[in-house]
């Protein structure tokens, strides 16, 4: 047992937290300003500019088990945390952003040749964005068997039809592709009745629809979030992705390594939200003493700081039993992030709001915008009463009494 | 004692539920079509229609004490939890909504004849709306004594110099007339520093600098949050409001009915969110039963109604010590309501956002907006802190030892 | 809607009162060493002599709606809080300590008249006490149809066998008449399977097992908590309470009146457990300032007031519902009351007992003991979960779709 | 980074593991069944035989980092888990109970030579226990700086004069030495006004006032907690441990590994409570199926588990930080776990204890005794609101502004 990061992870720590302090957090400004600024669902031009300057240094496409690094999970993460500082920017200018870095990892694995050929490498060089298609509007998507959209085989091609909402991304001119879950067997047994399929955006009856937002956000820096319709779909059989009928299993692995990526970078949230909250109580003086004397505050600045250090230490364990026996041998970690890693983020934000004030909920702290980010992940991927059933029923089975 | 509402109260419930169901309820979808047609900050044309409406029913500025009606706090407080159902649209459709109504009290008690007259009737007539200029951006306004506003007598007039923000409907081209607090006589005893003034907002040096967000909402059918600069706007001396440095103790007169009248309305919106989620849970079946009968969800809807109906009882009772004992009798209570009803507020309604998963966080429901507005009242008027410190010395004055 | 207390109830009051803090709460000390001083599940003399004085200042049987007072529940709750300042004595100082009061109802109302007459009198005189047989150890029986004991009629007798437990008094040598709950009609409809009978503690067969303790009290002045097994238990027909098979209607009714007790007994341990530790507060000096001005501190105190406010009023709300329209128009309250009132109290008790250290857990203070009678009233009479699902299950009746 | 035990630890793990299940538990009821048959406050003769074979089994004194084992922080604290699995035993059997690992640690490294030849080798042996002497009755002991005792210089002796309670041991006829601290320098620098001192407990002067309960437990199987008065206590000036007025750095250097200690077992007390918890929810069937499938019984099994977990990593990594870094450099980490383990623990058992109901307050479990040494330990080497302060501070220094 051993708590310290790797040398090779300290060297890239040190990097990237450089690259935060010096590039990405000056640039924050700019950001907000040129969204306003373009139209809306395009991508600020500080984000290509950044895109450039994370190459040179060596920040590209480090989420990748397959690229040049070769990261672990348990390497990854301490990266996918600091991006989470600033996480409408640093994880896009590191080409690491959902749901592109799980869409890549399907192409890489499952797609045939020429699907692969042709969508990886502008993924791999930030310059298009994907889409996936999941969730639907009309069921109780948490449960994967409710997913009702058909791909259906017709000859030498699939044909999908239904409706898809929360496809992050798709707003943004950027977005050129679609990976799209759907009942390819609908009597089949459990886990054998969806595939999944690879569906570039200007296929003819691929129309979106509107986008949603989350608390009054667009996410429009991001291409926001989609409601896509999918209207007799014509595809090659070739898109599929791994086997027909296989969809859930791929489902499965692209979730683990996502779980990761989302739990550390809303560590780096509550992080960044710990260091305002910090600097403000030092700097405001309500009743005669700063912030940073008064009771209550502290015990906030505690707890936060306790809660951080555990849920970080979960996931860091969750990484690393990744690497060594698998998602499936690390599946009571997995869910317990899911729901811990929302949870804390959700209570640091929300008194690093409160110790600001006003300025909390408004657009000059970058907080509200990060607790919206934070809940959201509370019900994004299955809601946190599914995972706690989950997590229960995996741990009540070492319970059952024997016959 | 005794719980019922008296039948005057439930006379103008009935009416009131009968406006809320069969007017506002269904003109929801318009409103918020029409929000996206016009220019923001303008209002939409749904709410003057229904104002007419409210008029005819009876429904109009029941707020007032000395109105028609003639409502003590206690037989309002139940119509504004009515006017809670739906936020955004009953409470300026009743002429019910803040800072109108506080404004309003102060201007018929404390202002000058002539100063009373250009500004009354038209607020009461519902044609012109107004703005409270309270909170600062440099400073922890939550402790009045921080306020830096200057206000200063110059021969006849007094000029004003500062910088408010939280300027709640200043945005609104509606908007017509502020009042604003500030410091008259900094040196002065603690709770003679301060005066308040009736500034026309066409005064010269009134200037608009921005408008300010919560949690992504503009709250642009309102006329949205202002930030507002004072730069030598000169007005005679008339437009004071009360005494010279008399400003705290009309500031304190303000907050009683308006804790009430918050109050309310945030149990109205919990209720709301109560009925969403409980609806919601008859047709939606994820794994195979529906919500309303998983365990957890019960649970929810427990907590739910045991919270709810307990701050509404602490709310009413304090209604009627504002009635019986007056504001200073009422001020533990008060305060305890002011932190209380967002509390069990911001509760009910997250728990039924995650019963709604995507839908919850998004424009599909109001469930979202009522969260921002139920949290952005954790922090105004001063945050749930400062008001909990407050209750505590008033409760341990009786424990002082006695010498 | 009226929140004052009618004279009459103020009159009362201040009786009770005067009691508590002239007789009951000097008392206190003597009590605790008279508990040493004599035999283990003894009556500590002091008690007797508190009766006394309690009879003669009117303060007798009050809980009794026939009783000479005639008191409703809303009348009778005030009082009943009262009396929860000091729990181990007042109570039973003035005979209205559960589960006496319950059974003398039950005698009262379904008993026949000799055996009514034989046992109301000397529980009305406080000469003896009773023990309430419901709960069993083998079974869930917080759902009462899983009760196993059996009470089977044999000619003109009823004869009970079974194991009850958590029979609370019954190793008091004055217990001196059990009401058993059990099995009349297995198979008969759900509310129709048991029936409750008067069994003497002197029959043959009643054999008290053992006493249980309740996080490491054993409860003795009060006559512990008994298992007592029942073998061949025979009684005459004439000691079935109401008709036979009826036992699971007057279950229900003995418990209306009872939450409302219990609930407002909470009350006072928790405005006990407030007094405490704001004095404390005022004396204690840890880094050089008294406790009673540490910010966290303050915000215990707030959220205590805040709290305990609440509950009362629902409490007394639920009183009035009793009163006005019956216990079962009153369900969802009584539901919520049984959840509300012991969750309040152990919030509060605990934070005091934290403001304590190690005071607060010792025999110092009554803090620690009145947890105990606080956490143990989450589970007695069913646990916390089963109110819960229960007053859900009545609010979502209201959202079943029409068909 | 690295998060399997080393081979090493594991094997340790085993035989403890093995020493728990095959030797401990089973021998549970005999512990109880002893404690009732001896005098109060002797040792159950079960602890003596179980002690022996612990010896036989290479379990014996663990704890100790210059023992032959020379186990680090990191590697005892999995085994300081396994032992609060049955924390009444397991510690003392492995002579691995608090307080007398702590003060075996200054005898060794602190004390003179004759003084230490006299006490640690009975004490290493397990044949006599000790005791501590910190906290005051009359003061806010939290406060290290208010600790009144007077230990005074006289010529070669010592002379000691004060008040200790909560002396855990002391009632054990078994408790032969206690170390105490005490004033020696009043007027001194912050910390170098205290001396520890070593004192025979047959030395005249020390008197034995009496023992407090914790909740209603009186702890007798470890010598109770005692309140012992020290009167012109006289020892020779060798009993001093380290420098005179050094006392506050040996008492700072005593915690930190204690702090592991009590975490570790406060893991152990809560695994054993989850295990109690599922196996009960296994074969309890309240409303038709067993509790291990309802949903709200579930969210507490994932709450546990998540909550566990998390602790369990955070204080091994404190443990390894200690190994690594030193106690000041695990200062917030040893501050974190003494807050965080028995928050986590309390929330476990209390949740256990509502599974069971009355079984789970009662004597037929081990959970509410688990919960009071719980409970108590949020109180015991300072209270929770000490240690967040204390943690705040520091994380606060980092945001000072610089000048």
């Amino acid at each position: 047992m051993e708590f310290a990061y790797s040398p090779k992870v300290e060297e890239l720590r040190d990097k990237a937290l450089a690259f935060l302090n010096d590039e990405v957090i000056p640039a924050e400004p700019r950001y907000q300003r040129e969204k306003l600024e373009i139209p809306q669902w395009e991508t600020p031009p500080v984000i290509d500019e950044l895109k450039v300057r994370a190459q040179a240094a060596g920040l590209w496409n480090l989420f990748l088990p397959a690229g040049e690094q070769g990261l672990t999970n348990l390497e990854y993460a301490p990266i996918a945390e600091i991006t989470g500082h600033s996480p409408w920017m640093m994880p896009e200018a590191l080409n690491c952003s959902a749901p592109d870095t799980g869409n890549m990892e399907l192409l890489h694995h499952f797609a045939t040749e020429p699907v692969r050929d042709r969508w990886l490498p502008p993924l791999l060089a930030g310059e298009i964005r994907s889409v996936y298609g999941m969730t639907e509007p009309a069921v109780a998507s948490s449960d994967a068997r409710n997913i009702s959209t058909r791909i259906d085989v017709d000859g030498d091609d699939l044909v999908i039809n239904g409706r898809k909402w929360w496809s992050s991304g798709a707003m943004s001119p950027r977005c050129k592709v679609a990976i799209v879950m759907g009942q390819s067997q609908p009597d089949g047994p459990p886990h054998q009745q969806q595939s999944m399929v690879v569906v570039p955006m200007d296929t003819p009856g691929v129309n979106i629809v509107r986008s949603t937002s989350v608390f009054g956000y667009s996410d429009s820096g991001h291409g926001g979030h989609a409601e896509v319709e999918y209207v007799n779909v014509r595809v090659p059989r070739e898109n599929l992705l791994g086997e027909l009928h296989g969809g859930f299993a791929l489902a499965q692995a692209r979730l683990g390594p996502g779980r990761i990526h989302h739990a550390m970078r809303l560590i780096g949230m509550a992080e960044r939200a710990f260091d305002l909250m910090c600097e403000r109580s030092m700097v405001r003086f309500p009743f005669g003493k700063p912030i940073a004397e008064q009771g209550v505050f502290q015990d906030w600045v505690a707890e936060a700081r306790i809660r951080i250090e555990q849920v970080r230490l979960l996931v860091l364990k969750t990484a690393w039993l990744m690497d060594t026996v698998g998602n499936k041998g690390a599946a009571i970690e997995i869910s317990a992030i899911k729901v811990a890693a929302p949870q804390m983020a959700t209570w640091v934000i929300d008194h690093a709001i409160q110790s600001f004030g006003g300025a909390g909920v408004s657009q000059d702290t970058p907080l509200a915008e990060m607790y919206e980010q934070a809940r959201m992940l509370r019900i994004a991927d299955g809601p946190d009463e599914v995972h706690k059933m989950s997590l229960a029923r995996r741990e009540l089975k070492r319970y059952r009494p024997r016959v």
